[in-house]
C-alpha cells in the first residue's frame, strides 16, 4: 500500500484513518522564506470540514491542524512541513455490523481482497477524510502559487442534472463560497440544494459535477509525452476517491466537435500571443499556454445511502442486506472543490519546479 | 523535456522526432522467459500504422520494428528491450512555410515558448508518430498479461455525435477490427465512415470516444490514493496527444446518478463475489474488484485541417492565416485504440508488478 | 529540500528538527498482517537514544515513539504508519551565539547558502536527530525481514585507528551490544572506550568505522546496472550524516589484490552452490548470490568539539573564533550503529519487495 | 531488471548487451539550445573504447555513436536524446563452453539464479560494454556542466598498492591522459603499467583506486536528508561494475582522525567564505559548499582471468575448473576514469537541476 506519496520536487505524504488517532500530511520540497502559520491551513481545511451545513456529515471535527516541522519564526525553512490534525469526533459503533458486509460502491471488499485485513471503522484509510492531508498540503501549495500570482478556484457546475449557467471567473471569486453547495449561479445553487434535501430525504445520494479553473499559469508549464500537464492534472484528480472522469478545457464536448471549432484561433491581444477561445483548457501538447487551466472532475454519489441494499456477508459466503448508519454527506460535489483545488495546485507547483518555473531552495 | 519515461516497475521510455530518422523504445523491467520476436511488435505497430485506409493520413510508413537488445534465442532476458523504428516516407517541405505560425490547436506555439528552439518538421515530438514506441512497448506488456489470461481491447464508441449502440464483449473481438472506424457495432460504423469522408471533403476533421476494456484483471490491483488503478489509467491515458477527457465505468454518466442507481449490488455467482452491474468500471476505491476493468477517452478532432485558419506570425508578431498542407488523419478515434490499449496494458503490468501480480524477474 | 523520502515500493519519509516540538516518519508500502505495536519501535529507538552512558552526548531524551496510523488491532493494515516522538530535552540557548558563525565540519554554512533560512537551533533539519524517524522505520524493516529469516547486525569494527580482532558472526551477536561503543572484540572495546575518553577530556573527536552485515539475504536481491543492491546500499548508507564512504565486501581492499586473490570460489556445500570465501560481500554484478551481505562506514569526527575552531561571522563577513558548548558525542560510531542497521533494513526490503522476494500488499 | 534508468530530471536510459547488435541510451531531459554533434560524444567513447594500448583489452571496436533524436540544426531540442553503438567485433565462441560453469566474481551465477534464463555470451547485460551507454550521456552532462564553468576529471590514484604522489588539479590537467594507465604522476604510472604487464603475464588481474574531482560546483548543489548529493555520488558510482567502494573527501582515513584535524576552518579569501583544507571533498550536510568534489571509488582486478579457478557445473551440480579465455582488461581502473567521471557528471546535472541551479527547459 505504497501509494500514499505525490510528486516529484513538491511530494507530500498522507496518512491517517477515518477513525484511528489522527490524520496527517509531510510536505516535502517546499522552498524556504515563506511565512506560514496554523491559520493558513486552518482557513482550508475549514472549507472541507464536516458538519458545516445541514447538507453535510453531521460528523462534527474541529480539524484543527498543528504544524509540527519544517516552519520557524514564522517562515519555512526548506525542511518538510509535518502537519497533524487529530481525530476527535470518531464514532464506531455503526460499523461493527458492517465488518462482514462490504457496503456496495465502496472499497470494503476491494480492500479485504488486497489486503486480507482492514481497518473497517469508518472506511479505514479509504475515507474521504484522508482528503485532509491534500487540503492541508494544498494550502501550501496555494500561498506558493500566490507568489506567482496563480488562483485555483472551484465551483459545482452540475448536480443530478441541474446545470450552473455558465458563469465568469468574477462570478466565481463573487458567488461560489456563498451557498452551501458551491455553485457560482445563485438560482441554480437553490435548486441544486433541494435536490440534496430530497435525496436525503429519501435515504439516498446524488453525483455532480465539480470544475477547478487556475488562473495566471505561465505559458510552458508541462511535460511532453507522459508527464503532460494535462495528464498531471488527471492523474492528481482521479486520485480523489468518487471521482469517476476528469476532463480538461472542452473536454468530452470535443469528440463532438470538428477541428474547425474545437482549435482555439492564436491571435495578438495587447501585443501578447494568446487564444480567443479555450477549448483547449490552457493545455497544447501537454503543455500550458497562458490561457487559465481549466479541469473538471465528474464525482459520483456517495456510495453511503441508508436505504436497503443487497450485498453478500463475507464470512458465511452468503447473500446479505444492509442499511447504512454512519454519517455521511448526501452529496459529494460541495465539499469535493477545496479537494480538488488541492490537487491542482499541488500540480502546477510540481510541474511549475520541475520546469524551473518556482525555485525549489528558496522564495524571492 | 524529461518526461519521455512512463511506469514505476515496468517502464518505458520513448524517443524520436516526426521527421526525424528513427522513432523507438526502451522497454525496461520485463521479466525473463518470455517468447518474443519482431512480429510479435509488428502486429501492434501494424494496427495503428499509417496508410492503410482512405481515412487515415496518407504518409507510408512500413513502421518495420528492429529489436536491438533484451531478446535472446527468442526470449526474453531480463535486460533492457530496446526497440528501433526508422522513419521512410519523410517530407518536410509542408512545414518549412509553418515555421513561425503554430498551428491552431497544436503544440507549436507551447514548445516554442517553452523550450524557444524547436523542430518543427512534421510536429517534431509533439507529433502523433511519439505514438509507436508506445504500441511497441504496449504489444510486449499484452504478451505479459496473456500470460496472467488478461486481455485488453479498444473501439471506438462515438464519432461527431454518431453513436454506437452497446455491444457485448464478444461483439468487440467480432467486429471491431473489421471495419476501418474500428466501431463494433457495423451500421453506426458505416455512418462514421461516411461522417469522416464529409469532414476530409470539407478540409476539416471530427473528434470521437474510444473505449478499452480490460478483461481478467484479479481483484486488488491498485494502491490507495494517489495509485488508483483508475488514477493510473487517467495519467497514462490523458499522457496520448489529443485526448482531452478520461472516464472509468460510469464516468460523467455517474453525476447525473443517485447512489442507489450507482452502487453495483453485490451478489454470489458460482460461489464467487461479484457485481451485478459495473458502474465502478471495475475498481473501487482506487483497486480492481475482479469486474472488467472500463474506460473511455475523449478523442479532439485533428487539428490539423486545411480550411484556412486565423493564427499568428511569430516573427513579425502579427496576424496570419494558414491553410495546412501535410498529411493527416481526418478522424484520430480509429487510429488511437492501439494506442490507448497500449496505454492500458502499460499501466495494468506496472500496476501488478507493484502488487506481486506478476513478477519482476522471471516467468512461470 | 525535497529529498526527505526514500525507497520507492517500501517509502520512508522523516521530517523534524533538533529543537522543534517534534521529530517523525511516515513508512508507506508495509504489507498488511505483521503484528506492530509501539515497544517494537521503542526497542530500537532505545539503542540510538541519547543520554545512555557517559560516552554519549547528555541530552536526555526519553525518545517516547506513538504509532498514529496504520495499525488496528495490533496489526498492521498495508495503510501509511506514521510515528510520532516529540522532543522533550531542548536546550537552544548555546545555539544563539552560533547563528551567524557557522560550525566548521558543519552542516550550517551550506544550509544558509543553499536556503538563505535557517533554524540554526541544534543544528535544525542537519542534526543527528533526524535519525529517529531512519530507525523507527528500520524497526518495522527489520520485522518484516525477521518473518522471512534476514537479520541485520553491526557493530564498530575501529576507532581513531584501532582495530577489532576479526570477529564471527556469533561473536557480533554475543558481545556487540554489551559494550558502550558496541564493538564485538571486548579487548579493542575497552581501548575504544578510553580513546573516547581521552578526546572527550581534550575538547575533541574522533572517527571511525562500522560494519552492517545482513544474513540470510535470499539470491537475487538487487537489479542489473543502476539499481544494483551495493548502490543501493551506498545510496543509503552515505545519505547518513558523518558517514563519508562505505564499501563492500573487501571493499578498499579489492585495490590492492589480484583477481586470483579476490575471485571467491564457486563450491557445493550440502548440494547448495556457495562460495569458499566472501570478498564480493555478498553481492555480484549489483545482485546479492546468497551469502552474507557486509558493508562498513567510514564515521568522521562529530564536528562539534569544544576546542576553540576558525570561522567567519557570515553577517559581518569578517572571521571570527568559536567554542562550541552543546551537548555532544564525542565519537558517533556507537551510536550510528542501530542507524546504519536501519538504513540496510530498508534498503534490503525495498529491493526485495522490487524483486517480488516481499508481498507488497500482505504478510504471508 | 527494471534498473537501467538513472536520475530524476536528467535521466538517462541504458540498453543492450555485450555480443548484441548494439548498445545505446536515451538521455532525457536536456535542455534545449545546446550544441550537440556526434563528434561531442566520439571524443568521450574514444576514451573508454578498448584495444587502444597494450594494458586493455584486445577487443577491436569503433564504438561509432549515431545520434537518433533529439538534436536539430545542430542544437538539442529539450527532447530525448537517442544514441545508437553498433557492437562489431562480436565472438562469442570462447564463452559457448562457459555457459554452464559461472565465473569467480562475475554476475554469471546471480544473474542465473535471479532470471533463470540469460544471455550467456560476453556477460551479457552485465559486461563492461554497458558502460558505452554512460560514457555518452556522460559527454552530453558534461556540456551541460562545461555552460556552468564546470569540469569533471578522473586519474588513477593507486593500482596493486602503487600510490600516485600527490598531484594538484593542474597536474591532472597536464599528466592524466598522457598515459594509458591515466596517472597524473608519471613516474607512478610507469610502475603501474609495468604492474599490469606483470599480473597478465601471469594471467592474473589486479585493481585500484581511482579519484574523481569537479570543479567549479557551486555552493548549494545537493539534497537534505537522503537525497544528499554525497549519496547521489554513491548510488551512481557504486552502480559501475567492479566498484566495490567510494569515499568522499577524507573519506575511510577521516575514521582515523580527530574532529580538529578533520573540520576544515573556514575563512575568507578574496572576499568570499571558502575553508582552509577541503576534507570534506566538497560537501557538508550532504549539499556543495562551493570546493573541488572529490571522490575515490575502489576498483576491485578483473574477474576474468586465465588462470585455473574452481567454480561448478550448474547443470550437473559438479564441482569444475575454468581457463577464462575471452579479451579482457587486466586491469579496469585506467578505463574506469571515463565511467567515473560520466557518472560524476550525470549526479552533478541532475542535482543541478532539481536545486534550479541548471535550466530544465532551455539553455541561456
Amino acid at each position: 500500500m505504497s501509494g500514499n506519496t505525490f510528486g516529484t520536487l513538491f511530494r507530500i505524504t498522507t496518512w491517517g484513518e477515518s477513525h484511528g488517532c489522527a490524520v496527517g500530511v509531510v510536505i516535502d520540497g517546499c522552498p524556504a522564506g515563506i511565512p506560514l502559520d496554523d491559520a493558513d491551513i486552518q482557513k482550508e481545511l475549514d472549507r472541507r470540514r464536516p458538519g458545516q451545513s445541514e447538507i453535510s456529515t453531521q460528523r462534527r471535527e474541529e480539524d484543527r491542524a498543528e504544524i509540527l516541522s519544517g516552519v520557524f519564526s514564522g517562515n519555512t525553512t526548506g525542511a518538510p512541513i509535518s502537519i497533524l490534525v487529530r481525530n476527535k469526533d470518531v464514532d464506531s459503533s455503526k460499523y461493527e455490523e458492517l465488518r462482514n458486509t462490504p457496503r456496495p460502491g465502496h472499497a470494503d471488499l476491494t480492500y479485504e481482497l488486497k489486503y486480507g485485513f482492514r481497518d473497517w471503522r469508518g472506511g479505514g484509510r479509504s475515507s474521504a477524510r484522508e482528503t485532509v492531508g491534500r487540503v492541508a498540503a494544498g494550502a501550501v501549495a496555494k500561498k506558493i502559487l500566490a507568489i506567482h500570482d496563480i488562483e485555483v478556484l472551484g465551483h459545482v457546475v452540475e448536480l443530478g442534472g441541474i446545470r450552473a449557467k455558465p458563469v465568469s471567473i468574477d462570478e466565481i471569486y463573487e458567488n461560489a463560497e456563498k451557498n452551501p453547495v458551491r455553485c457560482a449561479d445563485p438560482e441554480a445553487a437553490v435548486e441544486m440544494a433541494a435536490m440534496i434535501h430530497a435525496v436525503r430525504s429519501e435515504g439516498d445520494s446524488i453525483g455532480g459535477i465539480v470544475e477547478v479553473i487556475a488562473i495566471g499559469v505561465p505559458a510552458g508549464v508541462g511535460d511532453p509525452v507522459f508527464d503532460k500537464l494535462s495528464a498531471g492534472l488527471a492523474h492528481g484528480l482521479v486520485s480523489i476517491g468518487a471521482v469517476k472522469g476528469v476532463e480538461i478545457g472542452a473536454g468530452f464536448g470535443s469528440a463532438l466537435m470538428k477541428g474547425s471549432q474545437m482549435n482555439d484561433t492564436i491571435a495578438i491581444r495587447d501585443g501578447k500571443i494568446t487564444t480567443i477561445t479555450n477549448n483547449a483548457g490552457g493545455i497544447l501538447g501537454g503543455i500550458s499556454n497562458g490561457e487559465p487551466v481549466v479541469c473538471r472532475i465528474a464525482v459520483k454519489p456517495t456510495p453511503s445511502i441508508s436505504k436497503e441494499q443487497h450485498t453478500v456477508d463475507m464470512r458465511n459466503m452468503e447473500e446479505a442486506r444492509i442499511k447504512i448508519k454512519g454519517r455521511h454527506d448526501p452529496s459529494i460535489p460541495p465539499r469535493i472543490v477545496p479537494v480538488a483545488e488541492a490537487m491542482v495546485a499541488l500540480v502546477l507547483v510540481d510541474m511549475m519546479m520541475r520546469g524551473g518555473f518556482i525555485n525549489t531552495s528558496r522564495t524571492g
